[in-house]
């Protein structure tokens, strides 16, 4: 079958992955499952892992073919799989867990102690097959498409774990703000609205960007490139903070927002990984706030992402290309040029 | 009367503050409480507000009275005072509010929008008498002596602030972490020992210091200087790390342990504020751990310690010192001599 | 000034209060709050206190003005009062509080210790004024009318306190179940669609009950008198049950729904208190459900509803009655012939 | 193999049980896990099974053998198992779960949708080998000894997961009241005691229980036949009531305490199931509090218990009984015989 591998880490993602003839994957273990991969989500973990940023959190054996927001159909199970069967349609969490530790236990599915993740430690989605678990595959709703639900393997459940964290500390007439209006804000300001009553203010330096964010239910856009973000804040929140804010850039200029915009006792919610925190100890103690890594999200609330994408709480923008055009869109996120999220069909 | 006063900022802390006769506070509106000091705690705080650490955080008239750790009698009381008359003994929540505003009705009395916090932003309590109010004022079970309390009032409340919110986290066979067992991490152990049953392990640099932490409860103590702090978490964890991390310190280097030393969804509670947090957005994703600060408590948190101090479960290392000899503490806190908590004791 | 009173407990709402002259209430304490009542709302408690149904409960000396669901203009405030002043147009929290016994302290505003709650335990506000104090009134946004959001008071706000205890353990995907549309069980409905993202089934006996849940965003509807709930909900559910039920009526029969429609870890939540709970107490246990008490609301949850009128997320149905009316207004309810909710207008 | 088996109900407990000769289970399925039973507890469910209390709840073909609280030594396990191996010392959690359902992916384990419950709906401990699955068992630290462990199995966890629930909920200076010192009660008092700082009182009819629960912890006891429940606990919560009340005997007088005995807000844990609970709605109401049932607690926390013992923190009364003699446990435990709790070792 035909794959997208990278052999090497770059900076040049025009020459990122290679199309690679592999054998297909086989179903070897009694939990098993194959799925035929009908969309593939690009996203921007991909593009640091071609550039080499997690060697140092995962281990990964090169060539690997990349890949970790699929969905499709199945193809071929192990012998002990109760919920699908080949022919359904699923959507596939990106971690393959093991069911038995601790973590598994608890419902913490990012924390397994004996995880894959297809596309960062294992072989991917961008190929025509993937194998995967029986932990790890959601039945599809009628009607949804899985090339059109694919993003939301990673960058919905991503953006939805965030604004789950989130929503549990909104009150109505509390504000949250979302810092960057791209793949995976544009879920996450959908997930708020849907979820909560608060009042929504979302920050991006693209007028496109923030028409989006207008459109998909933020009552404030903010840019911060001519704005002041601090004193926008203040005056849209009445002199008190938000009391959350998604940062789905985390870059060293979003982090350090956070002692400016943050209301006592509030959260900055670090999604996206550009960059640093830098702050004295006495910003965080002074004011109370807490700076929370958000790690994708967990099996149960991808069904539950499911639901409001079924209920069509959350709208998806996505474009699709041709598994051969694939460095085209490793390029074009680089220089901030995808609207929405490309999902990548294998042939 | 005498009152303890900061005329200048200054990093000479044997001349930080001077002995001065001032008028005595007067009860003016009707909630207002004059109590007369029986003691008065020394605070970290209180050198950084010396050396003018405060200033941008909050608004800071010289010269003014410091000392925000207070217990003593009530003297006098105004016309809608209700739950304390004059000769009842109280501790003084630092936190003077007002009871209208949207936290105060919260029950979060250190967001209040117009508060007073004597010692920071009005005359303290290293003072023969203390202005306050009703709203700040808990009286004192019988056989419970102010001088020993006093410490409790901030160093005592914060510490136990930021126990309780590692303790909602804290299963057993869970881990806590507690970085400095000075003033107030001594105090922290003991909350975390009573109110849960986490495996304790406790990290300073003095001998006595970890000698204190294994007195007081902790199940293993490591000297940072002569360990790898990272492989130490890890034997000691099983691999895990540990759920919450107590950071009393709140220098460079201790928040620079989370990645390597908090669980997977974990919390490094930021309550020290010595240095500064500098980490890559990556880390916290990765770990999905959050930085949270942590700043004194709320009055019924006083009420909550208060009562574990009357139960037994949390004992006070105290020293006490006359007024006079007010610089002496400043110094040598400066320098780490002293054990415990120091008590001012007016005349 | 003309005032509806009760002098003896009767099942007779015809001749259930007299419209008595009385004189008007006076500002003497700093606190004191005098309201020139614009709406009183009339509610299902005060058929209860008319016959005599709360007095194991709260203390009551008769006669009394009833009236609990109050808004107007302030008229005189106590020389303590920041938050508003004359010519301010205010709603009243129904619970007259103290500020500083330990519940108020923590925000829980209905276990406040030394409380009045005007027109079940002290004059309310069918009436031409109210006297009430600072910690009980919210200043109205512009262009909120006083009459309009009076029954918000403690209907509005009794049905947001246990939406919002429910909200927060309702997922997307989830189901929720609402027994009775009336004068809570409308704006309960609301609330739940407003906050959360859960499928919302409504049962009433009334079609015209029905109609409105299906306008105001259920999901489904359901004719107890037609229909097997049990049955109903299991479809609806996939037979899993509901999450979370609140259930408006609190009679025999919407109380022994619980083991049936609950789903395992759920609760059923009883507002309406119209019966009884008669269960073995392995039903329970084997469905691991709970029966969750609601009464009233905080101030700030009050608030927070004001804020969700504010968004216009939440409409309220009403009807205005003229103070002379007032009986005619005791009969209607009690025979189930008010839509939403009934508002006394005082000349 | 030798078993107890149930072969009709009955209320007399002379002859409950019958010991047969049975094939030995074998090991079929990948995850498969047989244990070779060193100790099996006697649970007051055994009898309400035998007396057929269970029928309407739980699918039950007779004869089946009973025994739901097991621990011993595995002596056989399936190709896929891989968390324990023949050898190992293990207790078993009572729920033999699927793993994939929602429930199971939530941690939910007693709510899974395909569960098995041996020795109530299939084959249990009893006997001299239980077959059960990896998901349902629990590897022990060295020098727990199964048989004495074993009754935490049920017992211990049932009571872990109540009092879990309630420490949630309790604050220094709160109290907690626990109902029935027997074979769950006196681990659910420990519990509380070493998971919080609230103050315990324990109410038993027997003087000997309310010594081991003075012995255990309690900081009062009360004899309910001599006293009056709701004077007592008023006089010793100072008016307030207890946040959280654990009743470990479900009987119609039992819950009928809470309207009297728990503070506004607070929680009535029905853990036991003798009777039923009769309250009016408005009682519920008025205080604001809840009936919680409790089912078992999940494969975590008997992990967590395990935690626990290994600590020291709870210590279990139990008394070791042949398999022949499993008819007078039966009749002992009947008449309130036996002190803490009775486990059965298979010869």
């Amino acid at each position: 079958m035909l794959a997208a591998r990278l052999h090497a880490y770059t900076d040049d993602m025009s020459e990122a992955l290679s199309i690679d003839e592999v054998a297909r994957p086989a179903v070897t273990g009694p939990d098993d499952v194959l799925v035929e991969v009908e969309g593939a989500g690009w996203c921007q973990t991909d593009n640091h892992i071609i550039e080499g940023m997690w060697t140092d959190y995962a281990p990964q054996d090169l060539p690997m073919t990349l890949g970790h927001e699929n969905a499709g159909t199945v193809a071929e199970v192990g012998g002990n799989v109760d919920i699908v069967e080949p022919g359904d349609r699923v959507i596939c969490h990106p971690h393959v867990t093991c069911g038995t530790c601790r973590p598994c236990r608890l419902g913490e599915d990012m924390y397994c102690e004996n995880a894959q993740f297809p596309g960062l430690t294992t072989d991917g989605g961008f190929a025509e097959y993937l194998l995967t678990n029986e932990r790890a595959v959601i039945p599809l709703p009628d009607g949804v498409d899985p090339t059109d639900i694919a993003p939301h393997a990673d960058a919905g459940i991503t953006a939805y774990h965030a604004a789950k964290k989130a929503v549990r500390e909104l009150d109505p007439g509390d504000h949250a703000v979302v810092i960057g209006v791209g793949g995976l804000g544009h879920i996450g300001l959908q997930c708020l609205d849907a979820m909560s009553a608060a009042e929504i203010t979302a920050l991006d330096l693209k007028p496109a960007a923030r028409d989006l964010a207008a459109d998909l239910g933020a009552h404030h856009t903010v840019d911060p490139a001519s704005a002041d973000v601090a004193a926008e804040i203040e005056g849209i929140t009445d002199g008190v903070g938000a009391q959350q804010v998604l940062d789905f850039v985390g870059a060293d200029e979003t982090t350090g927002y956070a002692p400016d915009i943050v209301a006592a006792g509030g959260d900055h919610h670090v999604v996206g990984y550009g960059g640093h925190i830098h702050e004295p100890s006495q910003a965080l103690v002074n004011g109370e706030f807490a700076y929370r890594g958000t790690l994708v999200g967990r099996y149960t609330e991808l069904q539950e992402l499911v639901a409001l994408v079924d209920r069509g709480d959350v709208e998806l923008r996505t474009s699709r290309y041709d598994l051969d055009d694939i460095n085209t869109v490793a390029e074009r996120l680089e220089h901030g040029e995808i609207e929405g999220r490309a999902v990548v069909v294998p042939p």
